[in-house]
């Protein structure tokens, strides 16, 4: 029985790896569909959306067959709760993806400006972001999680300098004011995939503090788990 | 056994309810100072956050301790695993409170402009979302919980008419750009609360039809499960 569970758990890991790589895809594709002004790739994320509804579904019941099935050991549970919340945060880099990919659409539309923002490179760094976290979940390592959250601090940095360029554009040059809040939308779901990749890191490390706790045998006080990292980063 | 088990049901629901106040206020505020410039209330809303990011924590250790605890029948389990997903997307209303509150603060540094687009309005249409999202939740209900879904559109029609006019004004107006931005921003800011009490209709929807499911004594298949609504509204 404990290896049919033990089974099941491996196999919700593989199944949230694969939908980290359909949302970690999609990223890329809205990404490289910026910088390229290629509508073909933004098709590709308004159609891969489907996928990943379909991908957080069944992980969502993944995960509820496992709670039902047999009752879990805490640490089994925390992974399960912590899969549960990933899932989700996967989903909304999905969705973020596609948000991407209708500003570019709209991009498309107008004649191209040139822009003081560099959206490819914060681009790369998001989905850095979200590969790492998704590392982190992989290797259940703390250090790994913990470097997401300091990265995240780079994209902020990288959103609000993008944010006083394009102000300044959208003042100096009138006719590209449309062309500017584009990006400036984009850079924009850029931070927010960056925001859940934090949660996801976040999520591992409720995850692993809890297991230490628990392999450590110490009791689960309200303090020790007071040390899970709260700071959602909260955006413009 | 039982009894106690339920009691702690009783608490998650009250717990959550007392969250989702927090939450709502934390909106309502936000465009309270956005509609009066009002540092005060943005101050509040700020303060306010910790208490949120709190509860949250309370919340997702009390469902954690529900389900250590016994093995939850199946139609609790999915009401607990809802109320995991729904305290996650408070805390993010939350979020976005505070996202309103550092636009207003940025505003109110620049002179006040009249802008064609009605905040207000869309803040208490917003609001009226979080409230009956939560209400379905209260009453366990699908049919308020599908309104909740329908007033999405309006709000994403609203959001809309709200960019359309603004980057007209951005055009026009050379002067108001930043503070036409402030205001676009908060619309997007706005319509994402309105996807999070979305979202939190879904999980009510989710949480009921297992219930349902259950009580009819169907088995659940994976075709009565994908009556789930699965489009989560995606913003500009």
């Amino acid at each position: 029985m404990r290896t049919r569970f033990q089974l099941g758990l491996d196999d919700l890991r593989q199944r949230l790896l694969r939908m980290g790589g359909l949302a970690e895809q999609a990223v890329d594709r809205a990404r490289q569909a910026y910088v390229d002004r290629d509508l073909t790739r933004c098709q590709m994320v308004l159609e891969g959306e489907g996928l990943i509804n379909q991908a957080e579904r069944e992980i969502d019941e993944a995960a509820f067959d496992m709670l039902a099935m047999q009752q879990p050991m805490a640490v089994d549970l925390r992974f399960i709760l912590a899969v549960t919340k990933i899932n989700a945060d996967l989903e909304r880099v999905g969705d973020q993806a596609v948000n991407i990919a209708e500003r570019v659409m709209d991009m498309v539309e107008l004649p191209a400006a040139d822009l003081p923002v560099d959206i490819a490179r914060m681009g790369t760094a998001v989905s850095a972001m979200v590969r790492r976290a998704l590392e982190s979940f992989i290797e259940g390592k703390v250090e790994l999680a913990q470097a997401v959250l300091e990265m995240d601090n780079v994209i902020d940095r990288m959103r609000d300098d993008a944010f006083i360029q394009l102000v300044k554009t959208m003042n100096e040059r009138p006719e590209a004011v449309r062309q500017a809040l584009d990006a400036l939308l984009v850079a924009r779901n850029l931070e927010r995939v960056a925001d859940h990749a934090t949660n996801i890191a976040e999520d591992v490390i409720f995850w692993v503090q809890g297991s230490d706790v628990r392999h450590n045998v110490h009791p689960e006080t309200e303090d020790q788990d007071s040390s899970r990292p709260t700071t959602r980063a909260s955006g413009v």
